[in-house]
């Protein structure tokens, strides 16, 4: 069972703690949500994120919400303030669903402390999904090492490790699985413009003792080309129902280069990032970012105080999807917490929820 | 004739005046070079850069060394020193074998003016060369626009503009072509981490009126696959004898996406930078570079100085290599000043480079 250096999430009386990932790599600060109003404003100012934490919050906002009025109107209105935050990643919508369900066949009296309840068996769920999702990459990893002498070269996009969850995380869950079974890895670490989450990840292999390369996300190809990758692996914040992944923008172009490069190409996610109502890619909304991620940098100055430089004059035009698509056709296997699964079984997996 | 706004290097008695490119878009500041160290400098720390415009600064180099000593030594010191400036972009070689043909028969007191005279031919010549790749382009720009309404949408990497030549740019030749002509164009500028050239590309599109969007690296697949562009262009670093293209690192990966999603891709290059001892992608040298590129962030300041902030800690191990290589397969024509060219027929439209 993995555990998280610092909490990313949890309850304290009637408040959320969570760690606050835009001080992050910089910082180490936790803040203290004790509104809908904070929880929404954490998920879409990006304070949290990553899939499944987003969904974690989300449910843990619904607690907030219901304190101060439990009826079906108030119900109603954190579950659609909730869902507005973010569009693209559907462990949201999943995690919002499944308080629904829990709580709206209650009386409100009821309510608060089940939706506590749900929500921290949401949180609970997605560390042990964390755990199964790395005993199933491990195995993975372990071929490659079989096969060589040196240690298995991995190559990541954005943050999918414990950031990102409430656990493990998807993407790292693997790597910390090698490093406890003392399999040497080493992980290439894009940056991940425009917000730099390849720095989150940097972060956390650094503490954790994992050897890694910071890369720009340009350099991904070149890697891949000269053979020095064994396997990509990336989270995920929606599967369709063909197994086409929408992930952090950039990923696809990762996994065009992997196939190109003849290196594996895996997806890592829990059932809650798996959305069989949407049929395919081109279905997936993706969120638009605004252009300040884009014309502003952040990181520190000499002082070590968090600043901020202008790259771009005021009114640059700029586009800033912040996910992209990569078909199915393109993954070697989604590892998932039921074990790694070609895109086109994925419904065979998971019969209860394509039904 | 394209005229450039100001000029990228020209000679100043006995002295070399460049435009810095290492405090662009952020300020404009011209720096004389006197001597054959402040030029190999100016290359190697990117004051100047671009394949074309590196070729044309050696030239000059060769002359500022000659200045104090014009014997063989002398010119086979200036030769080496500036030919170890940096590896991949081809046009500084080409332009140092120039300058060492047309020096080498001269007495040693004949080759002063003649360098100059040899340098400041190599500077006009890289300018017509501009002008007829922009008339080539031009054509490609005709057909989209002739198809459909509205302005044709590029894409491109890095900076190929007039800052990374003596003229109109190669890639950015077409653009300001379309320009003149009347045509309505877009351009996509992809911010190129580490060294964010996109934001010279932006600032030159700015200053000549060129409708443009700034987009993070990444986030180049996505609009490709979402139909949202016409054509790709990029300049080269060297091109092989088969067509495979060495370009600023992440060219690869837009060539893969522009592949996938059907839109043609295109290489801007002169003569200058065709290689034909070179016979395929795998042979060309990568330069790689300092992790500082990587771990340090550049800005202007909110008093509108340049300013850096550290995104990663010291010590950071990187992985920085400054170019990659675009197979030929992927590559739908070479927009050169003898029209376009597909990869396979480069041998036969420069027969007497490629003998």
């Amino acid at each position: 069972m993995f555990e998280q250096p610092t909490p990313t999430l949890h309850r304290d009386g009637d408040a959320l703690l969570i760690l606050d990932q835009t001080a992050l790599p910089f910082h180490t600060r936790t803040l203290r949500l004790a509104t809908l109003a904070e929880a929404v404003h954490a998920i879409r100012a990006m304070q949290v994120r990553g899939a499944p934490l987003i969904g974690a919050t989300a449910a843990h906002g619904i607690a907030l919400a219901l304190l101060r009025e439990s009826g079906d109107a108030a119900l109603d209105r954190a579950l659609q303030m909730l869902g507005a935050t973010r569009p693209t990643a559907v462990n949201l919508h999943w995690a919002l669903a499944r308080m629904d369900k829990a709580l709206r066949p209650l009386p409100p009296a009821a309510r608060v402390n089940a939706a506590w309840a749900e929500a921290e068996a949401i949180r609970v769920d997605d560390a042990a999904t964390c755990d199964a999702i790395g005993r199933h990459g491990l195995a993975l990893i372990e071929a490659v090492a079989a096969r060589r002498p040196g240690p298995v070269r991995l190559m990541t996009h954005c943050n999918a490790g414990w950031l990102a969850t409430c656990g493990a995380g998807t993407a790292l869950a693997p790597v910390y699985a090698a490093q406890a079974a003392g399999i040497a890895v080493e992980v290439f670490v894009s940056e991940t413009r425009p917000r730099n989450q390849g720095l989150l990840t940097a972060w956390e292999l650094a503490a954790a003792g994992v050897p890694h390369v910071l890369i720009a996300d340009n350099a991904a190809g070149l890697l891949l080309m000269r053979g020095e990758v064994d396997m990509v692996i990336t989270g995920a914040d929606r599967i369709a129902a063909n197994g086409d992944t929408a992930n952090k923008v950039g990923t696809w172009l990762k996994a065009l280069a992997a196939q190109a490069a003849g290196v594996p190409f895996y997806i890592a996610a829990p059932h809650s990032t798996l959305d069989f109502a949407c049929p395919d890619g081109p279905s997936i909304p993706i969120e638009d970012r605004g252009a300040e991620e884009i014309c502003m940098l952040r990181g520190i100055d000499a002082a070590g105080a968090i600043a901020e430089l202008r790259q771009a004059p005021p009114g640059t035009r700029t586009a800033n999807p912040a996910f992209d698509v990569t078909p199915a056709t393109l993954i070697t296997g989604i590892i998932t917490e039921r074990g790694v699964v070609e895109p086109a079984a994925l419904a065979g997996r998971y019969p209860e929820a394509a039904r």
